[in-house]
């Protein structure tokens, strides 16, 4: 009664890790939390009034499949004006967050047994989102010496005869790598369908972040309100997809969601409009690179061995094997002894076992004082 | 580049009637919308001031996986006063939608190439879900004739080797048929794991509508608050699973959908503890039931059969083969001679070109001006 699919879906380590973080704090104990991969900053008040304005005025029904019009010309215009480049809005689909964007277009481009390239360390879901799709996940290691960046060689060497696609993350979860120009722009012209899991755009300190479109509009962009405008509780997403697949996605889409929120796409309108237009999601991102600063010397400084640092998202991805060649362990013992959680590497690498995740989406004081404890127990 | 599953997904046919109806309308015309399978009332005032209060106290983050326990809790306490079932709150677990609670369910159940047992007629979107988890859709007629009750002999001739489960859905889209308890509880005890789509209950016009979970606790209930509460832009559903499969469609879950959303289930709660437990939902029933009434006499009036009068959902499925064998093309006739839209029975049926749904989820007065235009024109 139970499919060898959920059978074999692997466990979220760190939801171990949040769990006896959450015995101990119920203890009375104060924990650090590095293991958390959402932002900790109030949604903002533009975004919020929105949507109770739209509430009140009863707009609670579903929407069109493909999302509203003008929520659809936001997105457009917003990658116009950040990438430069021609999106018609028409290629706009609003999606219930990205995470079933993702789903959309594994089911899109996927079938049963066809390939596709990840990188090697991965956000934690993609292997699991394209076993849903029946789909195979192959990877593409990528090594701290280079900053995580991918090598187009080694990519070109794993395209075989089942090779549909290639699922790309920059900004990227783990790692905070920031894919450089020229590697993306060859991962593009190599005949490859590029997916692109851009919601981490925005989130870049000092680098300057592509996006797929850029280079080809035979791709799909997939990016989302959560990250940017911490809108996680909102289930707000969006894909960008070229024109002749639009009438597909729609018809899964209306299948399997129907359409996104109302009202709260609605609150996505003035997310594009309001806040980031006006500067405004400025602020939190120069919050976000101090506290990164603060996290990459505070690591530096107790003896983690940062190669090259990371510029986007508001994660650290570091080699701890100096310290334990079983990083799940290692983050059971961190917690247990100084109270600071910390995400081990294996929800996200084959590698995972010498490296562990540190978020920076606590505040500056929290930053320094885990730093602290951590530095006293691993000395 | 585009998978088979997409290529053969098979469309709305109501959503060109849809599109032409908006067309008409942007033309001036006054259409009549039976076609729409969504209720007009607004969203009740005490969910949204909930909704609103969450959101202006900064309730907008993620939630766990399963859902916040408050709202399980009142789902749980719901079923127990509703149906007398102990369901304990941690077999509850909230969904974006009942969509995505199905998607989870057959994902859940069967393994590629897996039979699942299906009405004829049935939901549109249920064979696509089906195929998105692989699974194969066989369909058990069920007939006007005999009020659309299922026939447990005939499911028990169709049960086969690769028969894991039977998907049942009691108030019934596109008949608004309710299964007699009698045929529920033969179909529960069957052996066959049964999925129950329960969106419609509370639907219910003098017929006992039963969970299945009154009969087993070895099923699945789907179920959702677009419905009852006039909630369909929100986003929220939940499923209620075996103890033992709990963590497996938690997995599905985290990976796919992450949680539902945060202030949306707050209001959720609210839903059930001041709009459904007070009573307040049953002055829009009754409201539904005078429209049933009038739809029926109406469609009687003009010529049409209903042999079994429907007890549940807000829906009536018609035989229109007295006035045409291709009731797609009628469909569209109707609509361009007197402006009144109505969905073609291909969207739920094999047998469907002989067939008409209508939707009196709009007021008495359009429920007569669509009878009185319809009248004319069949005549």
């Amino acid at each position: 009664m139970i499919s060898d699919l959920v059978k074999n879906i692997e466990p979220f380590y760190v939801m171990d890790i949040l769990e006896r973080a959450k015995e101990l704090e119920s203890e009375g104990r104060d924990v650090v939390h590095f293991e958390v991969g959402e932002p900790d900053f109030n949604t903002p008040q533009e975004i919020c009034s929105a949507a109770v304005q739209w509430i009140e005025k009863g707009y609670t029904k579903y929407t069109s499949s493909l999302g509203i019009d003008e929520l659809r010309q936001s997105v457009a215009e917003d990658y116009s004006r950040t990438y430069g480049v021609d999106v018609g809005y028409e290629r706009v689909i609003i999606t219930i967050g990205s995470s079933p964007a993702l789903l959309l277009a594994m089911l899109t481009v996927l079938n049963p047994g066809d390939e596709i390239l990840i990188t090697d360390p991965h956000y934690a879901c993609y292997p699991q989102i394209i076993n849903v799709a029946r789909g195979v996940a192959k990877k593409i290691p990528v090594y701290e010496s280079d900053g995580y960046q991918v090598d187009p060689a080694e990519v070109k060497k794993n395209i075989g005869r089942k090779t549909k696609a290639i699922l790309v993350n920059s900004p990227a979860n783990p790692t905070g790598a920031v894919m450089d120009t020229d590697v993306f722009r060859e991962l593009s012209e190599m005949g490859l369908f590029v997916i692109s899991d851009e919601i981490y755009h925005g989130l870049a300190y000092g680098a300057r972040v592509n996006s797929v479109l850029e280079f080809t509009d035979d791709a799909m962009a997939i990016n989302g309100f959560a990250k940017l405008y911490s809108m996680t509780g909102w289930r707000l997403g969006y894909m960008i997809v070229p024109k002749n697949l639009v009438r597909y996605v729609q018809k899964l889409q209306q299948n399997l969601f129907i359409s996104a929120g109302s009202f709260v796409q609605k609150a996505g309108v003035d997310a594009i409009e309001k806040v980031k237009k006006s500067g405004r999601s400025e602020a939190m991102v120069a919050e976000f690179d101090k506290r990164r600063r603060e996290m990459i010397n505070g690591l530096s400084s107790i003896g983690f061995d940062i190669a090259v640092e990371p510029k986007g998202a508001f994660y650290v991805f570091v080699n701890s094997s100096r310290w334990s060649r079983d990083s799940w362990r290692l983050a059971f013992d961190i917690l247990e002894n100084c109270h600071v959680g910390v995400t081990p590497g294996i929800d996200f690498s084959d590698r995972g076992r010498d490296y562990l995740r540190f978020s920076y989406t606590t505040s500056i004081d929290s930053i320094r004082e885990g730093i602290k404890r951590l530095g006293e127990f691993l000395a």
